[in-house]
């Protein structure tokens, strides 16, 4: 009996679905099954990706790619144009652009790892027109290519898939109307209505209402179909002549299908569990078999021999015992000062589980706010409720909350009232999703923003201290920064050891160096790397320094003194982070002793890998650091 | 005969006109001819403020206040709450707030000054229950408010005013589904449907389509009515104890409502000139004249005396002969641009006069996308069309591009096309707006985004180089960062002067202290500084810096050895600023001879007033910055 392994197709048998002798509809649908099968290989073999999304749109990305886009002469690309606005379904897209011979076979073995296939779409992979993974962009997006053909002679069709749960987002509603006045008959676009986002049911995070109705009274024209009815979608995807509205075709779908138990949520169910990460070894196991039992069914359906596939070994699954979660301590220390505090109400945009509201949403469930992926009008509302005597916490993921609200946050700041803003996924790892979830611009987003203090704990017992700071022991706005994958964390906070606003703490003690910085992913790289330059005979001092725009300038002199050379170490980018803060306030007056401040961070578009692949591309990993360290006392 | 004179309703003529024995129909229709003509009174007055849209919405927010909104006890306050969510038109509810006596009456000549009315309602006055002025934010934050009051037990009633070129902004449809899936009843907006946005018609701006199938469809009970009918409103707006679902009243108005010329404005015409800004003297006795036969008329009708009326001298003209526009040497470097390059093509976002695109609107009408006041579609839109060839140049106000359409453009960043972005209106000045529209975050937002380079001219010989900067000289995105008033440029560049990239130029010599910054306001300050400072004895080179994120350390060591001290000036906030970034590239090696580096520029809520009196507040003028300046030599 041979071990349990990996499965995929492998190049030749896309070659021979793609040849079989039957009409477009059912050849389109061997190519679905064998792109899923892969597509699941790819998701488990990354250790993460989005599952249930990926083999919802698995028929209408199948058939847009064989059916709807015209090829350039040659056949080796696309004239026409399409693009995924949520980017989610990444791996289905991948999958089907490998079998299609689209992409080198050999990146099926390459999601989200450096130099390979990044989480979310980027247009540096061919046959990607456009960066997607931020939702809500896509029809705007669409608009400006389409109009941009017209003026410069361009006739390229567009097709746009987008999520449902991306509906909730003000941006769709704002691209529909302008598509609409330009006549843009250009534009497909196709919603993947599998009626759940991340968490549970659309319906439950905040109903679409009658979509059909909404959609028509912007003026498209809209058309409902099974989007995993190979003949429905070739009545509907195949291109009008006649067409002068831009199109909407609202495909019921399926999350998760093909997968019997990743089909199955019941109404009544809580957290729907395919949505994204890799599946269990044993769900893997069940899912290919489902997968490859229905494929090799539709080849017999079409006079073909079964699928003969490639096998690899599983991954190594990755430990984890003994490592700190700051997500985890923020929802147990919430749930303490919710008890506590019956002024706190808590704000979620479509991700509790991620954000660690689950807990505080089953207990206090009158006071969890759910709004869908819909972070504008989130953070107003959480300005009128700060208004009206609440004190809110609003919670998204880092790379939305700070951007996309940024003018609604700096609106409620310019009100002088509280609001806590907590972000998590914050900074350059998880570096699986790629750029459009890497925080690391947010410091410099927030840091501005009048009466706002901007933190991040180093370990889960600082996540407790600024839990209660945040909270309790500061009147102003407050941006909590925290760290989403678990960490291993070589260091402890000292012994009674007590925040104080714009002053951090020792982590190591030295006397050559000093290296200031925050949050447990690079603070346990500075340390590791301050136990390699021991070795060197350098003596570097490790400094958790909590506080993202704040800085108590005397404890700053006195924190350096002495030391030849001063680091900041920021995950985020140099512009804009903590370190070219703390380097201006060292300009005012260098420290005694002290010849200068070196900062480090991120200084381009943050490549997508795994996380110590991500470090070290961006040169933050602790072997980087000891050199870039020595170079500089040496320089 | 009276040399003719501005005109104001006193008091003691509100008084009168609330306890006129008619009906509460014929009662508010008389106090709102009154508040009218105080609204025109305080704009001429301030010499700026929203006109077109205080007049149209007067009748509803006088019903709203006189009748709609309950009182709390003793009737000095309300229980319920009214807002407008587009915030123009607060000329208009300030003089009807004033008319009731709950402002102070002496603030009717205190529009748009410091310590006055801020030019956007600010919470800081009584009676304003929320900031606005930066669109679509109204119905969040009125369900923030309801949804509190929901958990602690209040009852209020919410209405919002909302404009209808805001229904262009993606805010305004994100928020509306959550209301109707919370069954907000407690909340009615109303649409001040007046058909003009800013630069002129809405249906060539950006089309609403059908919209009260649009928002019926959206689980709203809508109705649609004639906004200047007095009856028609108490009947529409009259809270009814049956009401299950959110309400919204489509209200036609006439923008400029009251003054003929005001409201003449034909299908065909191109851009209404009654949006913003101070009439001048004869449109402001016409128009006054016109709003004052009609209030006696309404008297007369009411069998009431005509209005006995204080006079106060016009204002004196400010003199702008000799002062240098930044967006109108943009407006023409454009143009010429644009006749050499035919992949320019330009994106405006409702302000066509203010980002000085009406000449090139006239010139390349194919080339000139008008997005309406929808900055994320429009970004993205502009993405799209870089991916396709075009180089597209994306304007609007600095407060608006760069918060709003934050994530989107960091979106396009990601995709290594060019855009080029141009935020006009940006900095302390001109101080009338408030704080929604001063943009001192901007630099801060737009900073660290890979690959943009971000650049203000200090005069208009500046533009010409920096408008070749970012369409000839660079293929990287950029952010051009324009002052809009008028300015006094006291210096010139230096014959031969060519911009070379990190590196600025200097406009005085010095030795004792060196100022860096960018842009006409503060550089003229610095200018007069290093004047007065001279007087004193004190040395100060001012250097002329464009470069907002990115420096040639080289030659900033170069530029300020020598030099004591290093001042550093930012038209924006200290955190996140060009100064900041100055600092810590000089922190790396303190320049010979430099002891320190000290940065000046905003560090709290920009304050509202006339122009000279913001920077006086901020401590950024002339006499301020000398004092600081020598405070830090002496320190």
């Amino acid at each position: 009996m041979t071990q349990p392994s990996l499965i995929y197709a492998p190049r030749r048998e896309f070659e021979r679905a793609l040849a079989l002798p039957v009409d477009r509809i059912r050849r389109t649908e061997v190519f679905a099954a064998l792109a899923r099968l892969n597509a699941l290989y790819m998701i488990k073999r990354a250790g993460s990706g989005h599952i249930g999304s990926s083999f919802s749109s698995l028929e209408l990305v199948s058939w847009i790619l064989l059916n709807g886009l015209r090829r350039e002469p040659g056949g080796r690309s696309f004239q026409d144009v399409y693009f995924s606005s949520k980017g989610h379904d990444a791996p289905g897209l991948y999958s089907a652009l490998i079998g299609l011979g689209m992409l080198d076979f050999d990146l099926l073995h390459r999601l989200r790892k450096l130099d390979g296939l990044p989480g979310h779409p980027d247009v540096g992979t061919p046959h990607i027109p456009t960066n997607t993974g931020s939702l809500g962009m896509g029809i705007s997006k669409a608009r400006g290519m389409i109009l941009a053909d017209r003026l410069r002679g361009g006739d390229r069709r567009v097709y746009v898939l987008t999520g449902d749960g991306e509906l909730q987002e003000g941006q769709f509603w704002e691209s529909l109307q302008p598509s609409a006045n330009r006549g843009l008959h250009e534009l497909t676009v196709i919603v993947d209505h599998n009626k759940l986002q991340s968490d549970t049911w659309v319906e439950k995070v905040s109903r679409l209402g009658d979509l059909e109705r909404k959609l028509e009274a912007f003026g498209w024209e809209v058309e409902r179909i099974d989007g995993h009815d190979m003949k429905a979608i070739d009545r509907a995807l195949m291109p009008r002549a006649s067409q002068t509205e831009p199109r909407i075709v609202v495909a019921d779908t399926v999350k998760g299908r093909g997968v019997s138990f990743m089909e199955e949520f019941g109404k009544e169910d809580c957290f729907y569990k395919f949505h994204s990460g890799a599946p269990s070894n044993e769900h893997y196991l069940r899912a290919a078999e489902e997968i490859l039992g229905a494929a090799n069914r539709l080849l017999a359906g079409a006079g073909a021999q079964p699928l003969t596939l490639e096998r690899e070994p599983f991954p190594t699954a990755v430990e984890t015992t003994g490592m700190q979660r700051m997500v985890a301590a923020y929802s147990r220390a919430l749930l303490r000062e919710a008890e506590r505090n019956p002024r706190i109400v808590a704000l979620d945009g479509d991700l509790l589980l991620d954000t660690g509201l689950a807990p505080f949403a089953e207990r206090f469930p009158d006071r969890l706010f759910e709004c869908g992926i819909a972070e504008q009008d989130m953070v107003s509302q959480a300005g009128g409720m700060a208004l009206s005597g609440l004190l809110p916490i609003v919670h998204s993921f880092a790379c939305f909350l700070t951007p996309r609200a940024n003018e609604q946050i700096y609106n409620n700041s310019t009100e002088r009232t509280k609001v806590i803003y907590v972000g998590s996924l914050a900074g350059l790892v998880p570096g699986g999703p790629g750029h459009s979830h890497q925080s690391v611009r947010d410091i410099a987003c927030m840091g501005a923003m009048p009466g706002m203090v901007c933190v991040e704990p180093c370990c889960e017992a600082e996540v407790e201290l600024l839990v209660d700071f945040v909270i309790n022991r500061t009147t102003e706005s407050t941006y909590l920064r925290l760290v989403t994958p678990p960490c291993r964390v070589p260091y402890e906070l000292p012994a009674g050891y007590r925040l104080e606003l714009g002053r951090g703490v020792a982590l190591t003690e030295g006397r050559d160096a000093v290296v200031l910085g925050y949050g447990p992913v690079l603070l346990a790289e500075a340390w590791k790397a301050a136990e390699l330059l021991a070795r060197d005979g350098v003596s570097l001092k490790v400094v958790d320094f909590p506080w993202l725009n704040r800085v108590d300038r005397a404890w700053l002199a006195s924190c350096v003194s002495g030391c030849r050379r001063v680091f900041t170490l920021d995950n985020h980018y140099v512009t804009g982070g903590q370190g070219q803060m703390l380097a201006a306030a060292m300009a005012s007056t260098l420290p005694p002793g002290v010849e200068g401040v070196t900062s480090f961070g991120v200084e381009e578009i943050p490549h997508c890998g795994r996380n110590d692949e991500v470090l070290r591309a961006h040169r933050l990993d602790a072997e980087s650091l000891r050199e870039r360290i020595r170079e500089a006392l040496e320089a």
